[in-house]
């Protein structure tokens, strides 16, 4: 099993300037494309290089042009950007310092947000990579840490031509992308919502109880690393809903609170999810602690009925010299070895009694398991 | 036992238009009925199509015009609900993708309130759905996910004619339907609490407390269930309180606030609730290393007295060469055997004395039970 | 053991009209008396029926008059009095349907306080009820669950003609009433504190902690439900003191102030208390986890000792061949058996000496017990 | 061991009028100084009578004079101080039944401030008292609950005619009291930090463990009652901060801010101490559970080797009639003790083997301690 | 393992006047050095006397000068910039009172700032020092309490002539200060994460997790003592975010937020760690749960087989007079020896039986470890 990393900030070196950009060896070089409409028509361009981008996004022709730059391994490019939109230092290297938690950051002609976006992978990893949307007054630029698929559908929407999202300016264009990349976590949370409920099967059912424990493990610590993304994001969009922006019009803002409310909804059942992990452990440690006594009664049941026996069986097993009259009389009387027996088999009846009594007999295992109703 | 299902949102395809509507499969096609009321008189239809429903709505004629709709599994009435009342996208598509959370939301000219719903089915199970409400300001429209009856004693309290209720307007109305899914969790909590009694008992009786241990799971995973849906509509009924809405006019607000009221007090004893199913955890760990020790301390007890004797009588049923006056001299005695008797008595009634002196022998396990004061 | 009851709130029929009064069936019926005085003189009637009682209320002559009601369980006596007081129905509601919560409300000419006073019954058992009062300009109401004497030393206050309180208003008489329920939650607290001082003496001494369990689940259960009746108290109260209120004078905050005080310290030491039995939990798992090795212990010790022995002295009982020169020569020499007790002594020295080394021969399980210094 | 007692507060007999002043019998009677200065001089008396030190109080001579009253048991003289000087009964009745919580109250023309202070007695044991201090704009009362030194280095800071301290008004002596009282805490953590790490070497090395569970119990007892003085204070020094009050200059500001600071010091502290004696007990447990494995192990190594060899043994000493060639032959081969002995050397072997592969044959238990690195 | 001590604050002795200034004995001397700077020019002084370094600081012909001063063990040179400044005498103590809050004070004119500063030492060992910045018009003065170089890349990007930094102002510098500080906790970070990874690894696999809890006992301890110093570190640059201060201007807020975006991240990310450390000492009671039933459970088929077994050989050991025919006839029969073999078989194999169908014979340890899948 491959746990992700639990540190994966990206970290110039102590003590650099505010501002720089060290972008991880792994980072990948950048894809570009644009997109540019009106209600009517649309341009859509596959990797430019990044002057043409620019002037592409420049051009005043079209009400909105998006920019999405996936991959931010190339420290110039994103430096060529952040110059030519006049865009801060610390933005641009927010940007390719990926890592970042979740923000709004209000530059007052420009609209930064940083969210994190949630995909399972083919091998059922949950990956967690950094989206950067810029919001200029006519034009977004978005950074993708990877070159995803995630934010195509809205591709595709635009270019469908639907009518709102045409018409919608670059704010409408920004909370949208904010929507797919919430709405993202859903199929997750789907898929730890399933795994959760294999876990519980296997741990509340006698039997499996014990391999559950690394899986209990594994989704707390994936339910751990999910609560990191979510928790910003959620507050983020609260005080960007709160506080409001230039640049989303009123007409923006309940598509705003929508991805809002779906980001409370996210924390809510990551919550849920977390507490119900929690409880398996201590499921788990009861199931554990019933099943020693379970073994102990069994070992104390046999061990305390036959280790006296044992030890009359030795007693007459003794070869003390039966000469002498006061040694071992039992062993010469006619029926000595029925009366042992007899003994023997009352100590036995006698202690079974007293577990019956105890409660120790009776076979309750089963009926503890929580399918039994 | 059947769990309800811990993810249980309708997710529309990722990156799909916000706004749009993908009812469950499962969705129960709607069915529509009407009340009508002025201080005097009530105009009430049964199954009317949307269109006449919608008719009947915008009749200027009654100050009040209630549309209950069952069942959300038709997207194209929905939308033509939407359409023709001017409702927001999001607000219908919130209609639709049912699993929302309690929130209220304010769209200027209407009152949109999504509340969860909490019945007991027939079976014992909980069930919650999702009861979305639109109020404008001469009517009411409400969405139940399934066909239910929990806003029946509503509707039969309009047809007896109170007073109060046919004067009240349709924010007295909304908030009347308010009142009666908050007071809806009461009988839930009640069940609640007489399962917990049970369990309780079952857990602090020394006998039951290992079957107990399922039950107490399986409520504790209800707890949290329920609490998932009475958070976010305490939230949402104490904000609405303290913002107000123009559709609820001064005299509404004490029935509002004695709803929200009632939504914290399902939250406070929620809170109590869980907190008493996480104490009997640690009972039952407790209980179950209590019976550890009883079972091990009879074990030791037993084994540690007649071990050693065991011993001493396969001593002297060794068969070393007594033609040898050191070998084994002891079987040749006159009373040897009774001296091994005695030897055995001493160190079996020393060794009960060294038990009773560390407390082992008092058996203290029924005074264990909470009861028995 | 009567452990109160989990749920105790009166709850109508779901769906019912807000305002209906359902009085429990075990509701008392009402006895009133009537107090009026003003700062020289006092006049009191003892079981006036509600009509009367009203009319004194009303009398404009005297400027304060105070109406005890005692028992709620006549619907129609409380309707009848909110009629005539013009109080709210939902205020009527909150006084027949005890077991709500703590609460202040504002009806413009009336303050509505509900608090919840807390006794300890004869049996020892902490019962807890509903006190409604309700303030007017120049009178004041309270409502009981039942026949209590705790607004008695209040009574007995005003006809002593104590100086402030006869001069103070019906604004300083409800304050009074307030600060005498909050006071009652002291001696609760005490008993409280005392029976935790018991079972910690109990926990921490190793011979008791098993009886002690019951007793700490029991006092745990009783400070959830203390618990759920201050924190709203206490949180009802700060309101009160922030927002103020028409009805209570400047010369009246600061006994408001004390109160509130009093239920912030209530709070406190509730919180404490409920700490407290939480670590005694875990001291007894761990003292049940040290019992367990010190049991294991003496079981290895005296079995790993003699099971080794058992052995070779079973060997030495075998009954091979002798005559065979290399079946068990052991048992013809001549100081066989003096070897075989040599060796055992020193497999049984041998390994006590190991014992001693890992540290397992040490009683520590005394020193254990905190008062150990 | 003495532990505190839980309950500390003076009750005055429920239902008695606010401002009732009940001194616990064991309360001290009271002990009288008065100190009043300016910048150039300083005029002490030694236990006048109350009426005395009112008259020098209120002396016009003097620009600040501070009378400090040690022993609160007597009713009469705080009420003369009440008369007096124009207090309040409610904060008369605070000083007189101590166990308040540490609280500022604003009476208009003068400051009341309850603080606790913490001194460590002779015995080690942390006691904690009421310091009441009433503030006039020329004048300062303290209360001490027993006859106490910790303002003794305040007392001769003004003595050796400190510039500021003597310029600086009621306010600011107040200011200093407080200061002071707070920095009392800090020997008190000091101590309890001093054991915690004494307990923690303790837990933390395998041998001690066991006598630390006592402890850990006493500290953590220790550190919520301290929690319950400290928390109060914190934020009655945050409210009186952020209010101000108009006895308090602004050159005093600082200083008080200077006190708060450390309060929030010292609540820190004890934060990080309650849980890391939290997390001792979980090391207790682990360490425990881990002594089990530990001794379970050699128990069941010893006993699954010896076990069947027993038998075996036990076998060879049966007394079949051999004369029956199918009864044990094997007694008379001529090798069968030789095989016998080979039987069981294999048996004991193979299943050593078996335990090492299971890893139960390497000692880990010394590794465990933390300080193995 | 040397562990840090839990209580390091320098406590003047309790009632010495507030702004007494007590240097730990092992504080050091102090070493000063002076940078001043305009965008052109750079001036560097390194070990001026106070006197010196005070006169340079004054000098009118620089923008910005900035004194550090490492080793505040020397209190006379901390009163005497103090005194040259014009410091509040509590700032001055709160600079050599080392040990202190992160904290955030507004002095009018200045504005000072202490911090605590985390490096690893070589050894390996997380040490926090404190770091206060005062901050005037003109000038910084910053006070280091080791001889550190966390400051010294800043110093160099003054050196290198970066053209913000040189044009800032004092308020910048001061801000790239305290992001130095801040981004020095990231490689702490980074280690610890490191070490949680391999704790990880160490407890979830069957073997080793026993040397483990040394470890996470020694981790948790870190992680607490982190929290302490980032928690008030976060919050005091909230607020001085909130609040602003005149000392920064517009330009540099941004350089702030980004430090405060820092300080959440470090936060954040010691949250997610502290859970993660709490979860291990749950899978390792697990496990250790788990191994003592694996443990149990070969001991109790080994001794439920065998023991009664062995006392069917103690039977036929016994020494009765066969001669009676009464007395063990099974012994002369021809076909004992084998009937005994047979009925051991039989009983064996039975109970294997009876065990396989509990599911104990399953060895299901392997499968525990999480990278099973």
């Amino acid at each position: 099993m491959h746990l992700p990393t639990l540190f994966a900030r990206r970290i110039p070196a102590a003590g650099s300037t505010p501002g720089t950009i060290a972008p991880a060896p792994e980072a990948l070089p950048p894809r570009i494309s644009v997109i540019r409409y009106d209600t009517h028509t649309l341009d859509e361009r596959r990797s430019p290089d990044a002057a043409d981008a620019l002037a592409l996004l420049r051009d005043p022709a079209w009400p909105v042009a998006w920019v999405d730059v996936q991959g931010v391994g190339d420290r110039h490019l994103l430096e060529q950007f952040g110059r030519e939109l006049g865009l801060h230092r610390l933005l641009v290297a927010d940007i390719g310092n990926v890592g970042q938690r979740a923000k709004v950051e209000d530059y007052d002609d420009v609209l930064f947000v940083v969210v994190r976006m949630t995909t399972i992978e083919e091998s059922g990893r949950v990956r967690s990579e950094q989206v950067s949307v810029v919001v200029g007054d006519r034009w977004v630029v978005s950074f993708q840490e990877t070159y995803g698929d995630c934010l195509d559908p809205l591709r595709d929407r635009i270019r469908s031509g639907r009518q709102m999202l045409r018409a919608g300016g670059s704010g409408y264009l920004a909370v949208m992308m904010i929507d797919a990349i919430v709405d993202g976590y859903f199929p997750v949370l789907e898929r730890v919502g399933d795994e959760l409920e294999e876990i519980e099967a296997e741990v509340i059912s006698q039997s499996g109880s014990r391999t559950a424990l690394g899986r209990v493990y594994r989704i707390k610590r994936e339910l751990m690393m999910l609560r990191r993304s979510t928790w910003p994001l959620r507050d983020a969009l609260s005080h960007l809903l709160r506080d409001g922006h230039p640049l989303l019009s009123p007409e923006v803002r309940p598509y705003l609170r929508d991805a809002a409310d779906h980001a409370m909804q996210v924390v809510d059942v990551l919550e849920t999810y977390r507490e119900l992990a929690s409880s398996f452990v201590d499921v788990h440690l009861s199931m554990a602690a019933n099943r020693t006594n379970e073994i102990m009664r069994v070992l104390t049941i046999i061990a305390t009925i036959f280790i006296p026996l044992t030890f009359l069986a030795g007693v007459y097993g003794m070869n003390f010299d039966t000469r002498h009259a006061a040694n071992m009389p039992e062993l010469g009387w006619r029926y000595g070895y029925v009366a042992f027996w007899l003994v023997s088999l009352a100590v036995g009846a006698g202690l079974l009694f007293i577990f019956r009594q105890l409660g120790w007999l009776t076979r309750r295992a089963r009926s503890e398991a929580p399918d039994d109703e």
